[in-house]
C-alpha cells in the first residue's frame, strides 16, 4: 500500500487574518503523516501595490499581472507570507520548507498565451519535477509552496493557488495515496449559498453533474469543483473541501469529493 | 578524500547591478562540484522601504531593524531577489534552491541581546543544522541562501550575510574541503586602498597580524578578515576574496587566505 500524503491548499481570506492564520498553522502541524502546504496571497500584494502606488489594472473582471505586480507578488508570496509561514511551522516543531515553483526546478509553467486578453506574467502549469520534491517528503521535510512557478528561461510567473495544489497532488499520486484539501471560509459546498448549513456531504461525478444541471451550486464554486473532478480522474484518492475545521482528526461537517 | 564545496558570498554591490548580476550568475553556474551561493539585499531594502514610507532609523551609523524593517528585509531578501536569482539559475542549468535560515529549519540564531544599542530584529547564530542540507548538496540541488536566520520560536532575524557564509561553510567542513568565496567590487585585499593593483595575493595568519600592526588594511576590511581567519581556524580549509572574476578557473588576481 502506498504511504499516505496530505495536500493542504489555503487561501487568503484565512492568510489575511493573523489569529485565523495562527490557529491554522496549529491545526495544520498537527496533521498525521506526510503533508505539504500551498498558499494563495490575497488581498496583502494589492494592500503592498497600492502603498508603492501601484495600480492594479483589471480586465473583464480579471487582474493583469505587469511586471510591477509580479515583483509585489514575489515579494509578498514568496517572501513575507512564505518566510513567516515556515518560521511560525518551525516553531511548532513542524519542520517546514518554503518554496516557490523555480526552487528545484520543481513547477514549470508557460506563459498563458495571449488571447483576448494578455494577463501578463501568469503561469500555466506543464509539468511538475517530482525528483527533489519526493526526496523533500521523504526525508520528513514539509514543503510550503507560494503561487509562483517559472518557465525554466528564468521567469517567474504568477501562478493560481489551487492549481498549484492540485497539480501537485497529481503528480505525487504515483507514489502517495494523496488526499487534497481545499480549506476556505465556508464549511464546505453548499446546497443553499445562504446557509452554511446546507454542506453537501459527499459529492461523486454523478451528484456532481446532477448539481450541475439544478444549478445549485454558487458561481465561484464551479471553477473549484471542476479542477477538483480533474485531479480525482487524475489519480488523486479524494479531494475535501471546508474550513479549517475539516482538519481535525474527527471532522465531520465538510465535502468529500470522489470519483 | 573529502568532496569539495564552494561558498560563495555576493555583496549588495553585485546584486544591484542587473548586468553585473547576470554576469556572476553566469561565472557561478559555471563552477564545478557542490556549491552553494549566499547573498545579501543591500540598498534595495533600504530604497523599498522608502517607496514605503518606512524610515530607516541608524544607531551610531549602524541600522536597527525594527518591525516594519525587518518585513521589508524578509519581501527583498528573501522573495524579490532570492526567487529571482533562483529562476535564473534554473536557466542556467544549475538546480538552485532558495532558503532563507528558517527553511528546514537550517540557520538558528538569537535576538541579539541588547546592550549600549537594540538592533531590533538581527541575528546572531547559534548553530547550523546540517542534515537537510547536506542532503540537498549531495543530491545535486544549490542552496541559495538570504540573509536571514530564524529563532526556532517563529521569529525572522535579519543576519549579516557574511557570517551565514562562514558559519555554514565550517558547518559543512566535516563532510567537505571548503573553500570561501567573498565576492566584492575590489580585486581583493589592498596594500594601498587607492590602488587597485595592490592586491595581497596570499595572506597567513602571520602576515595578517603583520598587517595589522602596519595599519596598511582598509578599514572597512578588518571584520571581514577576523570572520575569514575565524572561519579557517574552524577547518575551512581556504578563503578567497576578490572580485567575480576570481571564479573564472584560471584566474591569479584574488587575495588567498589560509592558516
Amino acid at each position: 500500500m502506498k504511504p499516505s500524503l496530505s495536500i493542504v491548499k489555503i487561501g487568503g481570506n484565512i492568510i489575511e487574518n493573523e489569529k485565523e492564520l495562527a490557529r491554522f498553522m496549529i491545526l495544520f502541524s498537527q496533521i498525521e503523516g506526510h503533508k505539504i502546504l500551498v498558499h494563495g496571497g490575497g488581498k496583502k500584494a494589492t494592500s503592498m501595490a497600492e502603498k508603492m502606488g501601484i495600480k492594479t489594472t483589471m480586465v473583464k473582471g480579471r487582474r493583469i499581472t505587469d511586471r510591477k505586480s509580479l515583483e509585489v507578488a514575489v515579494m509578498i508570496y514568496g517572501g513575507l507570507v512564505n518566510k513567516s509561514i515556515v518560521a511560525t511551522l518551525q516553531a511548532l516543531s513542524c519542520n517546514a520548507i518554503g518554496l516557490s515553483g523555480a526552487d528545484a526546478g520543481i513547477i514549470e509553467a508557460v506563459k498563458r498565451p495571449v488571447e483576448s486578453v494578455d494577463f501578463g506574467f501568469v503561469g500555466d502549469i506543464v509539468s511538475v519535477h517530482t525528483k527533489a520534491l519526493l526526496n523533500f517528503v521523504q526525508t520528513g521535510l514539509v514543503p510550503v509552496f507560494c503561487a509562483l512557478s517559472h518557465d525554466g528561461k528564468g521567469q517567474l510567473l504568477n501562478t493560481n493557488a489551487d492549481t498549484i495544489a492540485s497539480e501537485l497532488a497529481i503528480a505525487l499520486s504515483e507514489e502517495y495515496t494523496t488526499t487534497l484539501y481545499y480549506c476556505f471560509e465556508k464549511p464546505g459546498v453548499l446546497s443553499d449559498v445562504a446557509s452554511d448549513n446546507s454542506v453537501i456531504s459527499h459529492i461523486n461525478k454523478q451528484t456532481y453533474y446532477s448539481l450541475l444541471k439544478e444549478q445549485t451550486i454558487a458561481d465561484g464554486m464551479l471553477p473549484k469543483l471542476e479542477n477538483c473532478f480533474y485531479a480525482l480522474d487524475h489519480s488523486v484518492h479524494k479531494v475535501c473541501i471546508g474550513n479549517m475545521q475539516m482538519l481535525l482528526p474527527h471532522s465531520t461537517t465538510y465535502t468529500t469529493l470522489t470519483l
